[in-house]
């Protein structure tokens, strides 16, 4: 049984590669730019340099069981790229083939936010359950799906646009299309729009510390400011934070009852927050979902932090390429 | 290799069992009054006897694998049922242990949308795919989950709510304490209400046949007379139609994101109307969701019909408790 993994978490600013054991432990780690301006060629290109560092690092390749892939997007069961907004020329691009002929080595590959909730639930937030869901607040939201203790990509690794459900019907117009996305409202840069709204409705005797800066230097406001006014109890920025967390409560509860879940597990750069966005957020579920079903859901913090995509596609290869044929695979 | 299973599946009116071998093949049906107002205590009497005969018809249980219940509300995983509405002092029965020690055989159980959706996926509309969601319109509306090829229960049987998702952020209150749950617009009472509502609207140039029934017999309106005048191209019926499948539209969008399943199964009295509400909703759906993963996604009737149920409560038998050592389980 080949004892080692090759994971690739394919991000907008830089490639992370990980050569990991069957126990989740991390044994070589690089990161190189991944150049997304140069283009889908370039992108694939350095994907097949870091494995080759990484193999080289390694010694040998005789140990490793297969290569893993995180990317924004979707990927289908080919290994073609889909829908990858933020890396252009990325998408049609087939990332299993290449790394099969260059290496002789098999391939599997998911959407990033997939793949991370992978890691959660194997070494992270998620150990211990077999039913569990993961939204990562990021510059947008993303989502991934535990069901009977396996990773639920659907067919054609699409599943887990969870950022993408309406919570508000004639709500903010999304870029998908749809209006009132939870994406809107509680993404890095939905609290960003949320607080700068918010806080030039206020009137002169509601004023606060936040408010005026939000007023002052509206392009200089991130969800990482609006969460320390929130810690010094700013009342603006936490006007904010009940309005970004009731949204964030509206996709749980839908998630709650149209899953029940044992855990939901909040992760991304917004989680930085910390506590008070689980707590604040607890605080409305009920609202939004049968309370008989949310008594069974934990609501918690990420675990994995920034390294949770690249050991997610490490993971993958364990349980999407084992006991798979591999030379067929070549 | 024992090779047949029996199933119950409660109604609120009468119990139906079968012995059904593991083709999905009914040897022996039967039917009998659930007797629901005389308690909780009267109907698993009544479930007993029925599978007493059923073993009767049979002639021998040494073929039998055990019994599997399809029931309103949640079952946990010791057999206890919860939050089924509709069948006063149901509530907190525990099924399998007066099963295992009457028969001596291992029992299993779920929600009765849930074990449909079951049969749905090995015996009707879902064969063949890996994942897949049905949704029951009756009454009320149910929802059932299969991943990865899998029925997904959820650790406490609770999953699969999908009519209480709201749909419509301000809209009809709903008896579960959410406003605008898809099932307060389509559901056979929801389509009642919102043929009702909109034809108490109607300004006296745009009365129809229908509206002109329905202000006149409001009490008699059914959604199977909805869809009658529907079928007549009733222009008021038509209209009601096109609500009824906006919202349906609106949660099968959000079943398309957060799960993208190969197909959704519509099934329940409701749809006895047939083609006329999956032509009408999948007009809609692309409103609601990404196109991308809703091309990939068919929408269709139910076809297990009325024993969708009870061959589902059978089928969990093989799926759930084969395997399983028997003897443990007495």
């Amino acid at each position: 049984m080949k004892k080692y993994a090759i994971g690739i978490d394919v991000g907008g600013t830089n490639l992370k590669g990980v050569v990991m054991d069957r126990n989740g432990r991390c044994r070589h780690l690089s990161r190189i730019p991944t150049e997304a301006d140069k283009g889908g060629k370039k992108v694939l290109e350095n994907i097949l340099s870091l494995i080759g560092t990484l193999i080289e690092k390694e010694g040998t390749k005789k140990d490793i069981l297969g290569i893993g892939i995180g990317t924004p997007g979707f990927v289908d069961a080919k290994g073609v790229i889909s829908a990858a907004k933020n890396l252009p020329g990325w998408e049609g691009t087939n990332v299993y083939k290449p790394i099969q002929k260059r290496f002789g080595l098999p391939a599997t590959a998911g959407n990033d936010v997939t793949v991370a909730t992978l890691a959660e639930s194997r070494y992270g937030a998620g150990q211990g359950v077999q039913n569990l869901v993961c939204l990562a607040l990021g510059t947008g939201i993303g989502g991934g799906i535990v069901t009977n203790g396996q990773l639920y990509k659907g067919t054609f690794g699409m599943a887990g646009e969870l950022g993408h459900i309406s919570v508000e019907t004639n709500g903010v117009p999304c870029n998908c299309g749809v209006k009132g996305c939870v994406e809107c409202y509680a993404s890095a840069t939905g609290i960003v729009r949320t607080a700068l709204e918010l806080c030039r409705g206020l009137p002169p005797d509601r004023q606060t510390s936040f408010s005026r800066l939000a007023a002052a230097q509206p392009h200089t406001i991130t969800s990482k400011i609006v969460y320390d006014y929130v810690k010094q109890n700013d009342p603006a920025a936490g006007a904010v934070n009940e309005m970004v967390c009731d949204k964030l409560a509206r996709i749980i509860g839908i998630i709650v009852n149209a899953l029940s879940p044992d855990r939901i597990i909040l992760g991304g750069g917004v989680m930085m927050a910390g506590q008070v966005i689980i707590d604040t957020t607890a605080k409305y579920v009920p609202r939004y979902c049968f309370e008989a079903i949310w008594r069974h859901c934990e609501l918690v913090i990420a675990q994995c932090g920034e390294n949770a995509g690249v050991l997610g596609a490490a993971q993958l290869v364990f349980e999407d390429l084992a006991g798979k044929n591999i030379q067929k695979s070549n």
